[in-house]
């Protein structure tokens, strides 16, 4: 969920974002042959990127027809992702969650099961930071690098190759993995030590969260005062209650066009996978015992919800359940 | 919310004199004279600015002191919130809760007591938007105006004439406040109906509240998951999770320079007065069945930290007291 | 909501309760009359166990069948609260909420337009507890004394005067008021001053709605955590975890019998009757700046219910709110 | 949550020494040995009273002191974890958290590395579930039985043998294990399948957190209106508020003689230990999708407590971080 605001004075200058290029599809016959595992509705556009950026592909993905589909654009296809990590040292993989990612590296047939000294494997699910930290220690037993690279940017922005990447890992390391996700995204982000990358996901969400449903709860607490809606975000965002909810995401329909609220909260950032990052950044907060009891409220405002109806609908439905509901 | 209406016990002592002075009206020509109620921190600048732009006033306070400044600064003096609206028509105050701008308005000697027809009062004080609209209602009975208009911006801004006045009340009688109020600030919002201004207030500062709060629990969190917590700022500000508690008032000591968290927070908005105002959203929320389950979550940390020492620290201390302290 | 549980040693021993009184109806030519305001769902059933006591009774509604009903019961009937304040000095009164309590005694022919001396004023609505102050503070300069005495039971312990009455109030008007509520009731607790009997009884609901969410997150919990209900529900019961709600009152479908869980949520304690009631502790304790954070959460979460169609349903649905609902 | 699970650098270090002692085995005819791990405050008690009960123990644990002195006792003493599994096939272990269980159990030297086939573990640390059920996939992959057993009741209870033991795993076994544990504790609960005795407990522990905030919520609201407050907690004692810490530990000093709030919250249950508790319980809550607000809120103000100097003090200074405190 992390975007880019258009406004400049604040921006991080960020690795990349404006290095365009010279190399032709010739020079790229040096491109090394990288792994992708995990080709579902992120990681399928990803991969497609680095094929057409010249990159020879190989892939893996338990899904047969999003494996077929790479295959027809030019990719390689392994049977494992053991079969990957025997073929090339540069991996790449987009996995629903923790468990997956362990299964893909530490199981039968995974990636470490054939690894190759000197590898480089970049994960781009988001998941518990902790994980991310268990797999770089397996990986530097192997003599190899473990980076965690969470993106924000949706579907579209995965498609557009305009994603940001979050990336924990040594320097050196960094360098490398930037010159490949560069490829998929417009900005790439060195955040410290491998699992900052998936904690700086995790903080900005929880953030995200909190505020989402604190604008909701005001939009409609101002309305029932009779304030105008419009009015009303007009008037927090040029005050100290200004944040990227009431904007440029503002969760009353209406109020802004574009935006998923206008739209009967289709589209957008769905409320179960926002739960799930919420459940991420508790198991992290309990395990560095930081107190954390707005998130921690929205976390379980968002599973209420998730078990309300509102699963499948835009975060920003928050306001549309706080609202009084017909039923 | 409006039990203390008629409660004798809760009154201000409105000193009663039945003096009426004077005072030449010479230089009065250019602009009738201002009654103003209430000399405190913020009452004090705003009556000075009036002076200086030229405005004849007659002025009101419990505090002897703060009244006998204001007349050295060239101020007329009464006696009683009577004797103020017995000589002007355009009478602003600015107090402390809802109890002192009832007893100022309805008490013995208060400004109904002695109101002139098609008077306008304008309330700049923060108080429960219900009694905003009961006192319009019984300044229409007197055939006069009552306005809302709590301000945002602290003590430098009233010294500095650069407030935000938002004012509900009818649109005709907004304009001529306006020409008054911008004399004290430099924005004047129009909110809407009666009780919109203050409405506008309270909206603000409980999504401020949260916000504030839930970047506190965003950079404890992210921090002790090892990420550096002016880079951490950078990456919520460029992304989904930015809010003005991260970018222009962020809690963390070091993190921005000038703001109270790099001054050990002191100054800007105290945690018990932030406490007061959520009190007054959660008043307005239950009055019209609002649910606002972090506004009211926010409540109450705050009431726990007014409760724990922090009632004279800037609110952004919140990241203090979330923090490990050392006891 | 206070109930007498069968758990002896904890009761207090309350006045009144196995005072059988040996009076004939002759004798009660000397029963004096009394005033009775408000017919509802409770206060009709109360009205008709004084009648059936042997009460002389004057009678005021706005409902004009609640009074018709009463009156064919033997009632006499006024025509204002002012009427019943100019026929009798012992008067009980029974309302939805403060803003009707406000009305009946101040408003235009209201009772204290025309109340007499040393007339005693009984108050068995629920309402904010500085209203009942307010209102004994007119009825002292009116002469009279002014009791708060809500009820816990509902309207069958209503129709079959067994509620407990939580009054508040001077010693010595407390004893007269008992002699007319133990016709009402089993129980006539005296909690202190005047506003106690609020007090006390916005305390337990509280309690009970904090204890009620929580035994539903934990019965919740342990189900998905693979442990059967009953046997959960036994064993916190035999723990510190044991609450009336776990208890007496479970929350789970088929734990206990005879209870609204195992009804389909229908009967019992209405969750917007619980919402109301938990407003009035929010607004005591801004009042009187008392943190509440697990109050005010379920105050909240009670909101939300009412407004996600739970309105009418018992309290104990918090259980299924938070279970996955299909929809 | 098991991402620990194979992480060395949170392992105990379980000092390895080859000694298999050669202790004779002739007392022994009548019960068989049992290896004992963790003589910390609990399990030192736990394995007294299993040598006071004639069984023959064999011990380990990383502190030498506590060693000695079950030593002095009688114990047989091991050098590993591996030691007790190759000298018993029964064995019960009392540790701090699921990483200490890991440890000794699937560790270098851990019980597993030397297991005997048909053995039986009794694990009676409170730790999460989900470790909980590892540890038994791992031990029926050694033809062993590992059952979850932890318990209620302080150290006073594990010195009386009156411990409550909730007991998670297969029947046969439970009744096993019933007959050794039956000696430290009065009551042995079999919950279900593995993993259900911790969930009871977590269950238990988070239900009652609730009730201990809401119940200091609620009296020290209910002192703040003026009840005296023996008087209010008779009232809820008698009525649906009543919890077993209104009752049993009322967290208000004076209330109750002989519990914590009365003694300066000495002694007790320490809101450290709750906080981990409530760590656990909301791990589950989230690993099962279970919504927990009120749990939620419960282990956040547990943790800014244990964080603002109340780490040490008995759960029930949760009055105590309500109150006004002088600073």
């Amino acid at each position: 969920m992390l975007r880019n605001v258009s406004r400049p004075s604040n921006t991080i200058k960020v690795v990349a974002s404006c290095i365009v290029r010279n190399f032709s599809v010739s020079n790229q016959n040096m491109a090394s042959t990288i792994g992708f595992i995990g080709l579902g509705n992120m990681g399928n556009h990803m991969a497609r990127n680095l094929l057409k950026k010249g990159y020879p592909l190989i892939v893996y993905d338990v899904n047969k027809e999003a494996v077929e589909g790479l295959k027809q654009a030019g990719a390689n296809v392994a049977a494992s992702p053991a079969e990957i990590a025997a073929t090339t040292k540069k991996i790449v993989s987009m996995l629903p969650a923790s468990q997956h990612v362990q299964a893909v590296y530490t199981g039968d047939k995974g990636v470490f099961s054939s690894l190759q000294k000197n590898s480089l494997l970049i994960d781009s699910s988001t998941i518990d930071p902790s994980v991310s930290q268990l797999m770089a220690e397996e990986a530097a037993n192997l003599d190899s690098k473990f980076l965690d690279a969470p993106v924000s940017g949706g579907v579209n922005a995965a498609r557009d190759a305009i994603l940001t990447f979050m990336v924990g890992g040594p320097e050196a390391e960094f360098e490398t993995a930037k010159e490949i996700l560069s490829n998929m995204g417009k900005n790439v982000v060195h955040c410290g030590a491998v699992g900052t990358g998936q904690a700086a996901k995790i903080c900005n969400n929880m953030l995200l969260a909190i505020s989402m449903i604190g604008t909701s709860e005001t939009m409609n607490l101002g309305m029932k005062l009779g304030l105008d809606p419009k009015l009303l975000a007009k008037i927090l965002n040029m005050s100290s209650g200004r944040c990227w909810s009431s904007e440029i995401y503002n969760p009353v329909p209406g109020v802004l066009e574009g935006v998923p609220s206008s739209n009967s909260y289709k589209g957008g950032f769905g409320t179960a996978l926002m739960t799930k990052d919420l459940g991420l950044a508790q198991n992290a907060a309990t395990a560095t015992k930081s107190p954390t009891p707005l998130g921690s409220l929205a976390h379980q405002l968002y599973r209420v919800m998730t078990n309300s109806g509102f699963a499948g609908k835009d975060f920003s439905s928050a306001f549309q359940f706080l609202q009084e509901q017909d039923k």
